[in-house]
């Protein structure tokens, strides 16, 4: 597990994760992945009012949200966020060691920053850290980088997607971090994305946005919104296929398959949502719209009380029924069908007869399924969550101190 | 404690409260509260698109929302929502079998019930309950009647408030219950407020709304509507004042005193939500507008974060921050200034150096303030919740089964 190579899979990229000593116990929480040549790049981040500094930084180098690269720093334990005038400093700071190491401009390098809010970066640790990991890049090294961004994680989340695009076999690979504060809006956590495909930089950053509406975006582990949401994916043109663009017959592929490792590290993220013991799917069909159907959907996955009955393993399926009906999507009773994995439990405004202990042992699995027909019109969306335990409350009543 | 009187304070009401053996143990789950006369009543009711047949039954009989009435039968356990047919079957004749003990017709009697969504409710135990209760109808069991609505609230909740119309004494007093899915949207859990004041119907459903705005509807406990949220007043007139109008010189009084008692109920069910151990009043000034406002205080005390931290006693100003950046009102960082209790710990965009130990105490206390200013307008708004503990876990893991 620790020599699994992911993020370095595609040409054209290294990486190295070390711990430059924000985390205690010496654990790692400083990440470094550089492009060799300046790379077609796209990000998106968070729709949070309120940003940290690192988000700042990419907005100002990638005012379009695309162009070219050379790369991304990560520390993990404090996210630069409401630090006013010096935490724009350390952001840059933190690019312009970056840059110098690997001989390029501050503008070309990507920051982000994931942990407690409202502490200053620790600087000298940042700057040691970032000497380290330059010293130390390379491509053995990727299970370092996933894990020098975790925070609360506790596991280190990957994907790789191999496709082909005319002749030429390209890789996308991804690492991404997030386990609370997880309701992302346009973007989410801090996701890192590679690959040797070939793609101009508004090609790259529509077929981002487009996967992360279904992937990340359909994430929700406790309805906040983070202040450091980022993604970012880095295009080398390593594969040498023919360059895609918006135009190409090559982009829907191209799409779709970014579409999948950004699924993966989704599904990864809710899995692994702070005192989660089990992923939960609710599928909301049947609805108005598709943008009615992600807002049932989602009203369901945020629900306290919902996920403290998934987490209860109590076929209480009224509180599905309830959090679709508080929704602004369009919901009547009489046309409303529920099912929780294989069993049908409400079916047009009535309750069936159903046996509540094989709906028990549904929701004890690792991932439930629920599903909900609006019966209305044709809309769809999946949310993902996780169940809410007593280690959530353990976990975040005494994150700070 | 047990003798004390409050819901039938106002002249013209009876009440009683009995154990008809829906709760487990001998506990109390059925009230009955009469009005002698016909007397003007107003309710507010849940906008949760999926309601329950006694919503629905309320709705039938006052569609305007206020009108005339006898006077309500509430029963705690079981909720009668998403039952079909028969669930409004069962309503009806719970007003059926109320009205024929006080002489009346089911039209004058409103129906509440709260619990459990999708089971039937066992009529026969409702019927033998409905006809205890009509026998111990009286004014010295007021705290059997505040006990028998309760579902996982740890305490009765009522308030008694006095004043002058003219030269007229009037009294309001209240009950409610209301513990978990409490995030009212114009409504609210169940309460019932009696008074003798002489009021036009109208004039009492318009100082219900007005005064629901700002005490029910500024409570969340866990962002959760109810299906069942109703709050009826009934006014019997016995004051002799001159009779209110919403032209009348006296409105104004009338509903000051209204929401005073509805405020002191939200506050109630604000401290005793699942699993909390301290109140949390999150005041959002300096907003664009009052909604403005609203929604931003709303987002903070639905935050989980935001919840957990404050069960920690931990300072973590950022998830106000964050809570705040993530709602749909204006958020600019560098306008922005907080506060936690006396302490100022965040100031237009900057950290202040504050006293940790100083926050952490007053996050411990009973009743935690939070104020943010958000700099921008004149819009105010303050939101009541509680704090988020593993016994909210422990309470809606295992409700229904």
């Amino acid at each position: 597990m620790n020599n699994q190579r992911h993020i370095t899979l595609p040409e054209g990229f290294r990486a190295a994760g070390v711990a430059c000593g924000i985390k205690t116990g010496g654990k790692r929480d400083l990440a470094i992945i550089t492009a060799d040549t300046d790379t077609a790049t796209a990000i998106v981040t968070t729709r949070n009012q309120i940003v940290g500094a690192p988000i700042t930084w990419c907005r100002r180098i990638l005012p379009r949200g695309y162009g070219k690269t050379r790369g991304i720093v990560i520390n993990a334990g404090v996210s630069n966020v409401c630090t006013g005038e010096r935490g724009l400093k350390d952001a840059r700071t933190m690019a312009a060691e970056t840059a110098r190491h690997i001989g390029t401009g501050p503008e070309n390098i990507l920051v982000a920053s994931t942990g407690v809010i409202g502490q200053p970066l620790p600087m000298g640790k940042i700057k040691r850290g970032i000497a380290s990991a330059a010293r130390a890049l390379g491509r053995r090294c990727d299970s370092h980088v996933a894990e020098a961004i975790m925070t609360t994680d506790t596991r280190r989340k990957s994907a790789v997607v191999t496709s082909r695009i005319g002749a030429r076999k390209i890789t996308l690979a991804g690492i991404a971090k997030g386990s609370g504060m997880i309701a992302p809006s346009m973007a989410t956590m801090i996701s890192v994305i590679t690959t040797d495909a070939a793609i101009s930089p508004p090609a790259l950053k529509k077929a981002l946005t487009a996967a992360v509406a279904t992937s990340f975006n359909a994430v929700t582990v406790d309805s906040d919104t983070s202040t450091s949401d980022i993604v970012a994916v880095l295009a080398s043109g390593r594969a040498e296929n023919a360059r895609i663009t918006t135009a190409s017959k090559q982009y829907a592929r191209f799409a779709s398959n970014l579409k999948e490792v950004c699924a993966e590290l989704a599904r990864a993220i809710a899995a692994d949502g702070e005192g989660a013991t089990r992923l939960i799917r609710v599928t909301v069909l049947g609805a108005r719209s598709d943008r009615h159907a992600e807002v049932a959907a989602k009203s369901v996955a945020n629900s306290p009380l919902f996920k403290c009955a998934v987490h209860g393993c109590d076929p209480n399926w009224g509180r599905i029924a309830m959090a679709l009906g508080k929704s602004a999507a369009t919901v009547v009773a009489e046309k409303l069908t529920i099912r929780i994995g294989p069993t049908l439990v409400f079916k047009r405004g009535v309750p069936t007869k159903f046996n509540a202990r094989r709906v028990s042992q549904h929701l004890a699995s690792d991932e439930v399924e629920i599903v909900c027909n609006l019966g209305i019109g044709k809309g769809g969306f999946t949310a993902l969550t996780c169940d809410l335990s007593k280690d959530y409350i353990t976990i975040n009543a005494d994150y700070h101190t």
